[in-house]
């Protein structure tokens, strides 16, 4: 029988499941510390809420939910006869799965826009879903962790996040090197080369250069009919080590001054505040999403190869979308699944388990029983503990014991039961020895705790 | 513009969420301390995995998610001119979601066999997906809380699910009552009665008691073609109230003998503990689901009116329909969604809150950025709190604090700025004064330990 996951998709079995919650915890710890509440949107939504908004290859990548019942029915026929996907698509599916937590975020905000209070920050930890290409590191389900605030221009959130992004990763023990950028350094580049309407199609080229190096992000803006003098001011501009730099090559630039302004603002902010990594300013940082207008935040690992591991920025401008007030705010989002990979390489998850249970062992029916008693006695003090069911060879049941990792074993076997003793062993030291069977909860107690 | 959620799709705010979670928390601290080990397994399952497995009407009831690219491409031209959604589904969709927490475990059991150790003892704390006709309380996408124990026969374990149903529900503040009975004796009336082969039409029509009473169930069965004799036999057993008078009525079927046998073997599990709920042996309880083979449980609140909000029962064998070996076992499930709205409406929720945050309020952008330090002050403490943006009227502010539950806000205006103070106001007692500005955190952080 053919058994299997669909591509893409994954298990997580009670050791992963316990390292992922540690992640997961850490940051949503830090998300409500910081004042943000939590929020939880369904996985399906009305596909007109989803399509348009990831543009094409998103709408490609979207998964989409078959209509219930005889959902052939209204489709026309002639798109049938031409068996065309693409138009049949809208027929046979209202919804779709949610492929990322902002879009579904700012339909929240529109839908309930009279009970939410601005500035409003909320905090979302939740599965999302593409039909991307499963390869190493990239999944078709997995968990985005985003924080924003909407309805709020103070950089002060922008200060806020670095320390989120700078505390989370001290609290993991990782070690990151955060960059902060403008866009309004983007868009004043643009002006100033004439192009601003390649803003787009210039950011997105910037946003390769780790990827492809300056030779390749010059290839790409040749190729967008860019001319040398053009490609010779990105190239300053790429290429500047200070933000003075930047400030006295946008001198002329109005939009560029509030670039420079708003990085200094942020970095007014964080004075006095101890950074455990390190902030630098970056004018190559463009980030890829096209909603962002303000600063744009992004972080990498200094201890493993590894894209990057969080990210976010400020937008002016989301809950329009959805034909709300004009909503802006400022949002960020840690890249749980990478940071799990680099965790695992560096061993720092290996502490994230559950509790070790006690288990007690019975080598006959007869007095099985009354170990099942001293396991209700032991829950009742808290303690995660498990009774093996009787009748299995001592040696089965010590191989279960060492197999399920408990931390100490009781066992009751024919002379203690005689004596009114069980024997307890610890499964660390290996040391074992005789209690009376009346006093044996106590002592599990006092020795776990 | 059209901005709306799926029929049977819900939001969840903060407020909701804390409160669902206060429920899942409260469940899986006590299956963690029973010894069950948490899985995830992902949303998507493949449809040959889901189909076959819930009936003719689940198969309707899974939603199936659409293939991606050119779907319709490999659709045969006949199905789609004849427009058979039925025939067209297997060419369309390879996925499914997930319809319920049972069959993706046993999927798992056999996928991962060599890396479990039996007796395995599972949670799983996921949503699931139906597309059922929405109503009041019925979603269509909903939290299932299951625990299993499977490779293992002991009835140590119903014994143990007892336990658990009573002690979560004790710690939740619901009075509740389990009923137990056992599918051997369902088994043995249908052997009685020379009616083996309508033993699933039969436990589906006493499964309707609740619902239809005796009358409904007769006619039920008179539709089965079940004589009078028949008929009456099965009022005899429904009408039993002591598990003796089912014992005699049984005394040559030995299945019957069996299934009162592991009642009182149950019982004798639970001597001597002390149940904080009503436990019935009740022979009209039957459970819907078609894989028990042994004991049966279900919970209903004995406070409100709302059908069953816990139950399981013990299965012969799950992993066979997954081509493994046959793995027997004993799971339980909370109907956690139901159990929310019991709990709300007895007002046993209102304390699930977030912890309230404090609030700085600044009444000037020149003293905003000492704000900003207090905050991060209060944030390094492990206080929750937040600072409004500068510039909007103190009166703004201060209804802001009050509509996010602020428990104490701290004031800088331009008086304590003057003084180098702060102004400090307990929200709940209304209580304000100054305190030195250099102590506020201290003085915070006393407050709210």
């Amino acid at each position: 029988m053919n058994v299997g996951l669909p591509k893409g998709t994954r298990d997580f079995g009670p050791e992963e499941l316990f390292k992922r919650r540690y992640i997961f915890n850490t940051i949503q710890k830090y998300f409500e510390l910081y004042g943000y509440s939590p929020i939880e949107t369904p996985s399906m939504e009305n596909l007109s809420t989803l399509l348009g908004k990831y543009g094409d290859e998103g709408d490609q990548l979207l998964f989409k939910v078959l209509n219930n019942g005889d959902y052939l029915k209204k489709v026309p026929g002639d798109i049938l006869a031409d068996k065309d996907s693409t138009k049949a698509t809208k027929h046979l599916a209202k919804r779709g799965l949610r492929y990322d937590l902002t879009i579904p975020f700012a339909r929240y905000a529109v839908m309930h826009r009279n009970d939410i209070n601005l500035p409003f920050k909320r905090y979302q930890i939740q599965p999302v879903w593409r039909a991307d290409r499963p390869q190493k590191g990239r999944y078709q389900e997995f968990f985005q962790c985003d924080a924003d605030v909407i309805g709020a221009d103070s950089l002060q959130y922008e200060a806020e996040c670095v320390l989120l992004f700078d505390q989370v990763f001290a609290e993991l023990g990782l070690r990151v090197d955060i960059r902060i950028n403008n866009r309004k350094l983007l868009s004043a580049l643009c002006q100033k080369i004439n192009a601003f309407d390649q803003l787009s199609s210039i950011t997105t080229a910037i946003d390769k250069l780790d990827k492809v190096g300056f030779e390749g992000v010059q290839n790409i803006l040749e190729k967008e009919g860019l001319s040398h003098d053009q490609i010779n001011t990105i190239e300053q501009y790429l290429n500047a080590e200070h933000l003075q730099e930047i400030a006295d090559m946008f001198q002329h630039e109005e939009e560029g001054q509030q670039g420079i302004s708003e990085i200094n603002q942020v970095y007014t902010f964080l004075d006095g505040k101890t950074l455990q990594n390190k902030l630098t300013f970056d004018p190559t940082l463009a980030r890829g999403l096209s909603y962002y207008t303000g600063a744009i935040l992004e972080v990498r690992s200094s201890e493993a190869e590894m894209g990057s591991i969080g990210g976010g920025g400020r937008y002016d401008n989301l809950t329009a979308l959805f034909g709300g007030e004009k909503l802006g705010g400022m949002g960020i989002s840690f890249g749980a699944e990478r940071i799990y990979d680099i965790m695992e390489e560096l061993h720092l998850l290996d502490k994230a388990q559950m509790e070790a249970p006690v288990l007690i062992l019975t080598l006959d029916e007869k007095y099985h029983a009354y170990g099942f008693d001293i396991l209700q006695q032991l829950r009742a003090k808290g303690i995660r503990s498990d009774l093996y069911p009787s009748g299995a060879k001592m040696k089965k049941q010590m191989k279960y014991a060492n197999r399920i990792n408990a931390r100490y074993i009781m066992i009751l076997g024919p002379e203690e039961w005689e004596n009114k003793e069980i024997a307890i062993k610890n499964m660390i030291t290996g040391k074992q020895y005789n209690v009376n069977i009346d006093d044996a909860v106590d002592i599990i107690l006092e020795k776990t705790e």
